[in-house]
């Protein structure tokens, strides 16, 4: 992977290639996003793909983006309702299609995306291709844990619905590639989500990809803790969460909906006297504290991992403070090259599965 | 089902068979918890499973209980790692055991257990027997939301990691019910868990399940809103959320999990500058009202749906006031009738699926 020289500016920026379309709340959230960090970090240029008429005026409005921007024409949009299939047959004149197309390409490292997972996974599957030995790609998220860096990885959160007993060792692999990487643990603890600790608890498939775990742990180079529960998510019994991306979906669109509600409740409970109105006053300095700690849209960028260049999803009712947030991911797996460390390691658990 | 009445007393009291042993904190929780309902509700009185010798200590330290409890001596406990087989074949002498005899033989209305699910669950099933038409029993919860009541109905939580289509089906007729004599909701809406809200998303066996669940609407007086996701448990969007109990259990405990971490790091947040000091001392009161309205350990009491007796399982991590909070629930199911409701239901719903 080259990471491409902006043509506007004399200084080496990595190239996002980014979707303008797709995500819930159209692209004006999607161009304050990047407008947000071109102005946080001098590095970063963007090819944002979509119909060019539209989204000039956009950038146009920011101040000093437009010298960021490559505009790239792609007349349609991938909807949420899109069936992959559809996308794949038909779909070459999206948005979501052109922004994969020059990470295929070489024009950009990572492309972002917060359009329809399904048809994303699928588009990056078929034009980007997976890693020898990998059959499911995963989405890794990160999500806002008691450990002491703040976030545990969490796989998959939704790529596939799927996931046998060999791809979720795959995902322990990948994921904790992913933790070393992004998080600077040497030796990340690996847990694989369970409906409770007990060895006997849960499917059949579950009790399989335990012993294939928790054999690869020295190969690989993770401590393998067994079976954690959704509670261990947010915890700090482990720093990458094994799952299939239904439950691992769900899961984590559960904790963002709580953490939501809480977050309104607080609202409401401190409007409800003069005191508390008060209270509240003299609490902003804390909430935003928190709000900076666990604010869902700051860790919504997931990135697919096991394709042959790199991914970045972001949720789909991101406002510019998510993409923003999925933009900075991505520019920091463009540099820390994990990507190919990710295939190297993989590679040899794949020699090493061999009978 | 007999209202049994207490023999220490003149009133009529509604007698409910507590376990008290099995669950992560031992007696004492247990004990504290059922006192505190002792005291809440004169109407209420216990049968106390357990080893007499250790539990009778516990009882006679708190104010006014000794004359409400009942003890039956059990001397074993289903420890947590236990399988159910085990414990049908070798259980007899378990506390877990002696609870749910107490409602077959009609010597108390509803049990309640902070133990092992699989075992309370498989001793239900087998003791209690299911309800005609009824495969998997589920365990339902009450989840804080967004709705006017406050609570959505969520099944199954974790009684069975499967379930099929009809399953579904049942869990659908049966949370309707409950969201009908629990919360008071004339047509409560269901909805049904997936990853997404678009038909085409998810598993096969969802596909299925959501034209049966949407075909007998009309017969068992619910409105089915098609797919939910995770975040619409929290939401406003269904009263009723159907799901199999591997992805409800790793969905409410990712849940509680975050709502626990947020409440913890709220608290720091508070603790960081000495203004922050100031503004929590004036928070008191607008934090206890938000902790009375989304506390997990007040909505923990899950019920088993689908039997021919009333079980509630209270979270393994309960305190007092988790226990209580399960009683409470335990209490209330038992005087409204609702188990032969549920009944009727399924059994016009079963006599309607024939061909």
């Amino acid at each position: 992977m080259v990471i491409s020289r902006h043509t506007h500016d004399d200084t080496t920026r990595t190239v996002i290639s980014v979707d303008a379309m797709g995500g819930d709340v159209g692209p004006a959230a999607v161009v304050a996003g990047i407008a947000h960090s071109a102005k946080k970090n001098p590095k970063i240029a963007f090819i944002l793909h979509g119909p060019v008429a539209s989204l000039k005026p956009l950038v146009a409005r920011k101040k000093n983006l437009m010298d960021r921007v490559i505009f790239q024409n792609a007349p349609d949009t991938v909807r949420m309702q899109d069936k992959p299939t559809q996308v794949l047959r038909h779909g070459k004149s999206t948005s979501m299609w052109s922004a994969i197309e020059a990470v295929r390409d070489g024009k950009a490292t990572v492309a972002v995306s917060c359009g329809n997972t399904g048809a994303l996974m699928a588009l990056s599957m078929i034009r980007l291709r997976k890693l020898e030995g990998i059959n499911r790609p995963a989405l890794a998220i990160l999500w806002p844990s008691r450990n002491p860096q703040g976030f545990n990885v969490m796989l998959d959160a939704g790529a596939d619905v799927r996931a046998d007993a060999k791809d979720l060792l795959k995902f322990a692999i990948m994921g904790s590639s992913y933790a070393r990487n992004g998080l600077n643990l040497r030796c990340p603890r690996v847990g694989l989500l369970n409906v409770g600790i007990e060895q006997n608890k849960g499917h059949a498939v579950l009790k399989s990809a335990y012993d294939l775990i928790g054999s690869f742990s020295g190969e690989a180079k993770y401590e393998f803790v067994g079976f954690v529960e959704g509670g261990d998510i947010p915890g700090n019994v482990c720093d990458v969460i094994v799952t299939d991306g239904f439950t691992g979906n769900v899961a984590i669109k559960t904790g963002e909906g709580t953490a939501n509600l809480i977050g309104d409740l607080l609202g409401e409970a401190f409007r409800y006297t003069p005191l508390s109105r008060l209270a509240s006053i003299l609490s902003v300095s804390s909430f935003r504290r928190l709000q900076k700690r666990i604010d869902p849209r700051r860790v919504n960028g997931g990135v697919f991992l096991g394709l042959t260049g790199t991914v970045v999803k972001s949720h789909g009712s991101a406002d510019a403070t998510g993409v923003s947030a999925a933009v900075k991911l991505a520019f920091q797996l463009a540099q820390s090259g994990f990507a190919q460390k990710i295939a190297s390691r993989v590679a040899t658990a794949a020699s090493l599965s061999q009978p």
